[in-house]
């Protein structure tokens, strides 16, 4: 990951105004503000790039970020193709829509500017377009797909995200929704790790309020389920070979750095974050903490809270969510993970207390005179104590849900073995059946 | 950086007492000890490895982690040759052995077992050997040499550290005493650093004492001074390519985690790591603190400490270090480089006392009443107490120094602007001379 600063006036502004805790303020103008994604063209250049392909969506093909690439890559005269039919939450059809796209244009770099959506499905346009004799399954992850090993050299990848939640610049993940299935699914590999990350926290300010509360609980749960996920020493069976590692490898002592760093500012700036959009500090601090929180669940893994939320946002019927310009239903990804987590944690607890107490810390409960065995509830509370404040639906029952879903929601649950291993406490049919009715209503 | 724990025998043990505090306690028998490490001919058969170079130094020659290796390679009939003559602390003349051998052996995997000399004379090797054409000064660190661009592709470098402080299994440096100009210098690029690292703390619990103490103090250096060097957007002049910028970025948000992370587990730790040998959870944790502060160093630079470390050691006149088994008089590295950070701290704490103040309490100091003012004052008092208690050596005197050494040791720094200019406070020489002076006794 590296941070640009390359422009003189944007370096000294940057400079100037950090070490007083107003980051970025003098620096605001549009021109200055994308001077060092204009900078795009160096990269490229020193990546060999002569055919470009820019992926993006509709909403943000409108927006600076989009605009200062293609001017680099005008001025520059570099060739390249625009995509952007993107489509927010993607599915097997949109990825291979766009995988379509790259094999047909030969590209020898891709540049994905936006959220999860746009870097996910970048990656996976990438990497067939790289394998072209490749069936779709053949690298989805097992049991759905064959999670067959990549054995081609990728193209470049540089990624700019324009949400503080996904992490996805910093990882081997790409996600979509398999319609057949009504239930999310990936493929997950280090060779998808974008080449460059470009995390420029003024790309983060054009979004609304809602997409910052659900990419901030992306966030948020990246932290708690990586810090919480079974430790690296107890996942089994220890593949016989280094090179069989899965790219989630449990808790471990470097992703506990991170989960905990990205979690304290989770804990000091979501608010902000989403109340006043010109809160130049919080954005560009959940923005740090979105990169942060992925380097540390990008190798530790998540579990329960992600496991499930696949099918929440599966099999969403008409749940319409604020703030996102889409024609079709969604439960936003970050949303669908996070109306889980006070009864997830609960669940979990009692498998690493001293862990799920310190996480209720962090997120500000005083927790010096709390016992051991009161910790799960303890963070649940704290959990659904944050999440009201920041106006989140009350439960599943609020995006649509009846308690007559609840076992196509465990269905859809079962095959995420890949994450859902990761937790920490074994669990059953039952156990998710539980983890789902007490999930309907939060307060 | 990947942890190592498939042995079942291994694994079983670590977890089971990893929880209860007492790391690897109850899988201390050499069998299991050094399990991970023969594994090791997996990750060379996964590299391609027909032709493999070990290198190590005379004494590591006769101990566990190099036997477990030579016993992986002929149990699995991989060709390999043992280059056992690395010099501790090495010098131009003993990386050009190390590069002669490489250049005649034609290998394809490197494999370094031993401390920073080890690791570094390995990354010498292997890329001279990838450079054939080039002179020994084209990827010397300029001024002194000329700092060419690194354009071949090394091979790849296996790096098990032996001892917890030179984090160069982590880094793209490599540093050397240039004999003539009686100075460290060394190569600092990207393309110099390891695929892989085998960090297992049971490599470290045969260190001596003061080796354990001296590269302790590397460890604390190399966190205190990321945390205070130069921040990465005041560094100047930005270069207008971002393939040409340092190594050394100056500090930024993510080095801050690893150095904050790094002091707090010296602190907590490296006292009982040098008390007792035996104590095998505080030389895990300073293994794993020697890591962490290696990726932050790695990133940000290190700066005066260092700095002026490189003609403490290069001047050696008869000083013999405790600990060590070499035949040459020698300031060992993290001994040349701790011996001034009272005085730097004292000097460079203006700049941003904050840091100062906050580096102080993470090292015991109650500083919840000390003036921005004191902050380098307090630092430079709380590392004397944290020195004294451990018996270090008082001050450049008691390793041979006298003032009249003051000009040369002067002379030595100048060229090493590299890191000098890391400091957050720039400098003339005579703030260098005062520096040494201040130096000559600590207590």
């Amino acid at each position: 990951m590296f941070y640009r600063c390359r422009c003189p006036a944007h370096s000294q502004a940057y400079s100037h105004t950090y070490n007083r805790g107003k980051i970025f303020q003098c620096c605001r103008s549009l021109v200055v503000k994308f001077a060092v994604l204009a900078d795009i063209n160096q990269d490229l250049q020193n990546m060999g790039a002569r055919n470009v392909c820019l992926m993006t969506d509709r909403t943000l093909s409108q927006l600076p970020p989009v605009g200062v690439v293609l001017d680099s890559l005008t001025k520059h005269g570099v060739k390249y193709k625009i995509y952007e039919d993107v489509r927010v939450e993607p599915t097997d059809k949109s990825f291979k829509a766009a995988i379509d796209f790259a094999k047909q244009g030969h590209f020898d770099v891709y540049v994905a500017v936006g959220g999860g959506s746009v870097i996910d499905t970048c990656k996976a346009a990438n990497l067939y377009a790289s394998h072209p004799e490749a069936e779709f399954l053949d690298f989805v992850n097992a049991p759905i797909g064959k999670g067959k090993p990549i054995t081609a050299t990728l193209k470049p990848l540089i990624a700019v995200p324009t949400t503080a939640g996904t992490g996805s610049e910093t990882t081997g993940v790409a996600i979509f929704d398999f319609e057949n299935l009504k239930a999310k699914t990936g493929i997950a590999n280090r060779a998808l790790k974008p080449t460059l990350g470009m995390v420029d926290p003024l790309h983060t300010l054009h979004m609304p309020s809602r997409v910052a509360a659900n990419s901030g609980f992306d966030v948020l749960c990246h932290a708690l389920e990586s810090f919480t996920a079974l430790p690296y020493n107890l996942r089994s069976p220890c593949p016989s070979n280094p090179i069989n590692r899965p790219a989630y490898q449990g808790s471990n002592p470097i992703s506990d750095v991170w989960a905990r760093h990205a979690l304290k500012i989770v804990a000091k700036y979501l608010k902000r974050a989403v109340r006043d959009a010109g809160d130049v500090e919080a954005r560009s601090s959940m923005h740090l903490a979105s990169v942060f929180a992925g380097i540390g669940f990008g190798n530790a893994g998540v579990h329960l809270c992600h496991g499930m939320s696949y099918p929440i946002a599966g099999n969403v019927k008409t749940h319409r969510a604020k703030g996102y310009n889409v024609e079709h239903p969604i439960v936003p990804h970050g949303l669908s993970v996070v109306l889980t987590s006070p009864a997830v944690f609960a669940f979990t607890a009692n498998m690493c207390p001293e862990r799920h107490l310190e996480a209720a810390q962090i997120l500000g409960t005083d927790v010096s005179s709390i016992k051991k065995d009161d910790a799960g509830r303890v963070l649940a509370d704290t959990l659904r104590s944050f999440l009201y404040d920041l106006e989140v639906e009350d439960g599943l029952s609020s995006v649509g849900y009846t308690k007559e879903d609840i076992p196509s929601l465990v269905k859809g649950t079962i095959p995420q073995e890949r994450v859902t291993k990761l937790s920490p406490r074994a669990h059953t049919e039952e156990d998710l059946t539980a983890l789902f009715a007490a999930s309907m209503k939060l307060y």
